[in-house]
C-alpha cells in the first residue's frame, strides 16, 4: 500500500506569513500523496469583527449562526483556502481546494441543539473519497477547509481535526495513512513542559487522570486513538507519536 | 462529440434568491455533462461597504487593490461559489467549486498597469481542463468562481465572461460545448426593445455602427463571436443566439 501523508495545520500557522511559508516549504517537499487540512479561526474571528457579527464562544467552540456561517463560509473556503492553493501552485504543487461539501466529499447532520445550540455545526455522517482519490492518482493535491454541507443546502462549520480524522480514516482503505497535527506548539508536553515523546491508550488514562493533559489536548489525543482504530497507521500530535 | 452546456450565470441571477433557486432547477435539470461559471459582484460591493472597503470603478470595471482582492476572494470563491455548490448538492448535482487556481486550471497573468492600474486583475493566459474533464467524466459538474492566480502564489480578480469563453473554448477539443451567457435580461435587445434572436459577425458590425448595441453588451458579443472562431460550436446572450 502507498503511503500518504495527512497534514492538519492548526490557525496559527496558517495564519502567520512566516510560520504559513516554512509550513508549505515543508509540505511541498513532501513526496508522493498528500492532504492539507487547515483551520482559519482567527481570521474568523478579525473579520467578524470587522463586519460586526458577534463572535461568540461555549467552552472554547464557535456558535455558528447565520451571520457567522456567512463568515466562516468566506473566511475558511475563499480567503484560507484559496490562498493555500495558490501558494501551492507556486511552489509546484497542484493544490485543489475543497470544502466537504464539493465532490460530495464530507455528508453532515447539523448538530441537534442540546444545552447548547452550536448553529450551523455539522458532524460527520459519511466521507466518500473516490474522486478525491482518483484526483490524487494524477498528482493533484487536496486542501480541506473546515466546512461541509448537510444535503439539504446549507453549508456547516466543522471542526478541522475532525475532518482530518475522517477523511484520514476514509483514505486508510487505500493507502497507508499517517494523520499529522501540526499546530504552534511542539507536541503534547508534559507538566515540566518537556516534550511526551509517544502516548498509547494506557498511558493516555494515566496522562488524563494525574491532569498532565487538559482541555483542548484532550478531544486531539481521543480523535487521534479512535483514527487508529480505524485503520489510520500512525497519528503524530506535533511531535508526539500516538500509537 | 458529447454535447456539454457551459452556463455563465450573471450576479442578479445568482444574488436574487428566488431568480437563483430558479436558475438551479434548471441547471439540475441538464442531462450530460455541463459546467457553471458565476459572478458576484454585487456581494462583493455590498461585504466591501461593510469592511469599510472603498469600491473604485472605472467604466464599469472594478479596481482590485489588495483589500478588494481579499473581498472577491472570499465572496466568490467561498461565499458564493459553496452556497451554489451546497444548492446543487441538494439537488442531486455532484457539484464542485473551482477557482483557477485549483487544479491549476487557469494561469492568468497579472494585467501591467497602464492609463489605468486595474490592480490584482488577470489576463488569461493557459488553461488546462485535462483534469476537469477527468472529472466530469464522473459525472461531478464544475462550478467556477471568477478568480485565479498567477503562479506566483497570488490569486487574481478575473472576469467572469472571459472565464466562461476561456473554459468553454478549451473544452471544445474534447466536446461539442454551447456557451450560454444567461442573465436578469432576455438578450440582446433591439432599440424597441424587442429581442434580437440571431446576431452574426456581420449584423454585429450594422448593431454596434447604429449604436442599437452598446456599454457592456459590446465586449460579450465580441466574446462570444471570439469563442465561436475557436472551437465552440454556439453562444446565447441570454436567448440571443450568436452565430
Amino acid at each position: 500500500m502507498e503511503s500518504l501523508r495527512l497534514i492538519k495545520a492548526g490557525g496559527a500557522l496558517i495564519e502567520d506569513p512566516e510560520a504559513c511559508s516554512a509550513l508549505l516549504d515543508s509540505f511541498a517537499a513532501i513526496q508522493g500523496p498528500k492532504v492539507l487540512v487547515h483551520g482559519g479561526g482567527r481570521s474568523a474571528t478579525a473579520f467578524a469583527a470587522r463586519l460586526g457579527v458577534p463572535v461568540k464562544m461555549v467552552e472554547g467552540r464557535r456558535i455558528t449562526d447565520s451571520a457567522m456561517l456567512e463568515v466562516v463560509t468566506m473566511v475558511y473556503g475563499g480567503l484560507v483556502n484559496k490562498n493555500l492553493v495558490a501558494s501551492l501552485q507556486a511552489r509546484g504543487v497542484n493544490a485543489v481546494g475543497f470544502t466537504g461539501a464539493d465532490l460530495g466529499l464530507i455528508l453532515c447532520d447539523r448538530r441537534p441543539a442540546g444545552e447548547v445550540d452550536y448553529g450551523f455545526v455539522g458532524d460527520v455522517r459519511k466521507v466518500d473519497v473516490s474522486l478525491l482519490s482518483l484526483l490524487m492518482d494524477k498528482g493533484a493535491v487536496p486542501v480541506i477547509a473546515p466546512l461541509s454541507h448537510d444535503g439539504k443546502g446549507s453549508m456547516l462549520n466543522v471542526n478541522a481535526d475532525t475532518i482530518a480524522a475522517e477523511v484520514a480514516e476514509a483514505l486508510a482503505a487505500c493507502y497507508r495513512v499517517s494523520l499529522e497535527y501540526r499546530f504552534e506548539k511542539r507536541g503534547v508536553l508534559a507538566a515540566d513542559g518537556s516534550l511526551i515523546s509517544e502516548i498509547d491508550s494506557a498511558s493516555f488514562q494515566a496522562l488524563k487522570s494525574s491532569g498532565t493533559v487538559s482541555g483542548g489536548m484532550l478531544p486531539k489525543i481521543k480523535n487521534a486513538l479512535d483514527a487508529l482504530g480505524r485503520g489510520v497507521s500512525e497519528v503524530y500530535i506535533g511531535e508526539t507519536l500516538i500509537h
